[in-house]
Parts: structure tokens; C-alpha cells; sequence
């Protein structure tokens, strides 16, 4: 997911600069994500509102490598990618308002990954990033 | 849909010049589809490769203006755009190979838009995009 730190709701909110920020920062990732994980395509989305599927009000871009046969139907992604998009609210509401957070539900064959499985695997992709370890700093 | 000029499969296959031009274009042109086709969201996908969904080698981004209840399944929205994605590779197909041209099968209650109905939304969505006269002569 490529997000901007700017908050704001939708694409068009975005200045030129931002726009242009944001995906090539999104082209960059999407190339490494591809190789890394052994994508041959990519899937790459904005929900733009609340009735294209977005429920974070803050634009960011799903970039999600593909494979042939990944889903049975190609198009199986997107309930998927909704279900993200529901967890990630989630998260986010859990983290700005921690009493009311309830166990997560995934979907049950997968296992939610721990913040220790996320975190190896972000510093695994970090190398591929070195460009960007001023904004990080 | 917003296409480049330059023929290339993928997004990874594009300048930085060609990736910020296509998403402020994307921009812009969101903005105003889904006023003038009475939106209240967008999405804004690239199929980028075979694996996900792609059937034209030549990267482009697809804006869908969304209203809420459009589709009985928000996710509905993603086999329409891969049948569209199917009927644009044919289009292009039939363009180059003629004599190859069968008819065209589209969902079944859908009857497709005419060229003079295309003409005609096209007329009336180019006062918009007065900035780009300069490409267009």
C-alpha cells in the first residue's frame, strides 16, 4: 500500500506533486514487490470514495502482485481487497481508539501474520529502498 | 481510460515524465467524469499484466465513475471492466485485422454505445479539457 503522509480523503485532493509522489513511489515498490514475491502482474488500485470500496478516508494506492491461477477467478481479488481495506479501518480505529478495539476476524484460512512476521518482512524489503532512507531518517 | 502515446506492456515501462503525466491526467479527468456522469467515487485501476487481467500490451489506466448501489455487489464492478478490457482488445484487434473482425458480443443487456453516441459524449466532455488543445491539434 503507497500512502501519503498528507491526510486527505480523495485523488483530487492531491497537488500535481503529490500525484506524481505517489506513484512513482508506487511503480518503484510495485517492481520490487513483483520480483520478491514471485508476482508475473500487478493489480494496482485506488479506491477513490466510500462507493468504489474505500473505507479509509486517507487516498492510498493497493499495489498486489499477481499470478496466474492466484485466484481462481481473476477477479477474486477485489473481495479480497475489500476485506484489506476492512482491516485496515479496523487497525486504524483500534490504534485512535484502543477501548473499543475487538479481536480482528480474517477470513478463516488465514492466519492474521504477527507483528514480528511484518516486521522481518519489511526489513527484508528495506534494501530495496535505499533511495528513500532520508525521508525515513 | 487513459493511455499514453508511447506503446509499452508495462507500468514498470515507463519514464517518471510518462507515470507523472498519466496520473495527473487521470487526475484531472476523474474529476470530471464523475460530475458529469453523476458520481460520488471513482476507481481507478491498472490491470498491469496478463495475470491480472490485462488484455491490451499496452498500459492503461482504467476511471469508473461509482455511485453507491451501482453494482448489487461493489465488486461486480471488476468482471464488467475485464469484459470491457476484452472488448477493447478486440476492437483493436478488428482495427488492424479486418478481415479477422467477427461481431461483437457484449453482455446481453447491454446494447454497445454507437460511434455517433461516442462522438457525441466526446463533444461534450472536450470543453473540459481545454489544456490539452494544444496535443489534440
Amino acid at each position: 500500500m503507497v500512502i501519503p503522509r498528507r491526510v486527505v480523503k480523495r485523488f483530487s485532493d492531491l497537488t500535481l506533486e503529490e500525484v506524481s509522489d505517489m506513484f512513482i513511489s508506487a511503480q518503484q515498490i510495485g517492481g520490487v514487490i513483483e520480483k520478491e514475491f514471485g508476482g508475473e502482474s500487478l493489480t494496482i488500485t485506488i479506491q477513490d470514495g466510500p462507493a468504489s470500496g474505500q473505507t479509509v478516508p486517507h487516498v492510498h494506492v493497493h499495489i498486489i502482485p499477481r499470478k496466474r491461477g492466484d485466484w481462481a477467478d481473476n477477479d477474486d481479488i477485489y473481495p479480497e481487497l475489500d476485506r484489506k481495506e476492512k482491516e485496515l479501518g479496523k487497525e486504524l480505529k483500534d490504534q485512535h481508539e484502543p477501548h473499543k478495539a475487538v479481536p480482528r476476524v480474517d477470513n478463516e484460512e488465514r492466519k492474521p501474520r504477527s507483528q514480528d512476521e511484518m516486521a522481518a518482512e519489511s526489513a527484508s524489503l528495506r534494501k530495496f529502498f535505499t533511495q528513500f532512507e532520508d525521508i525515513w531518517s
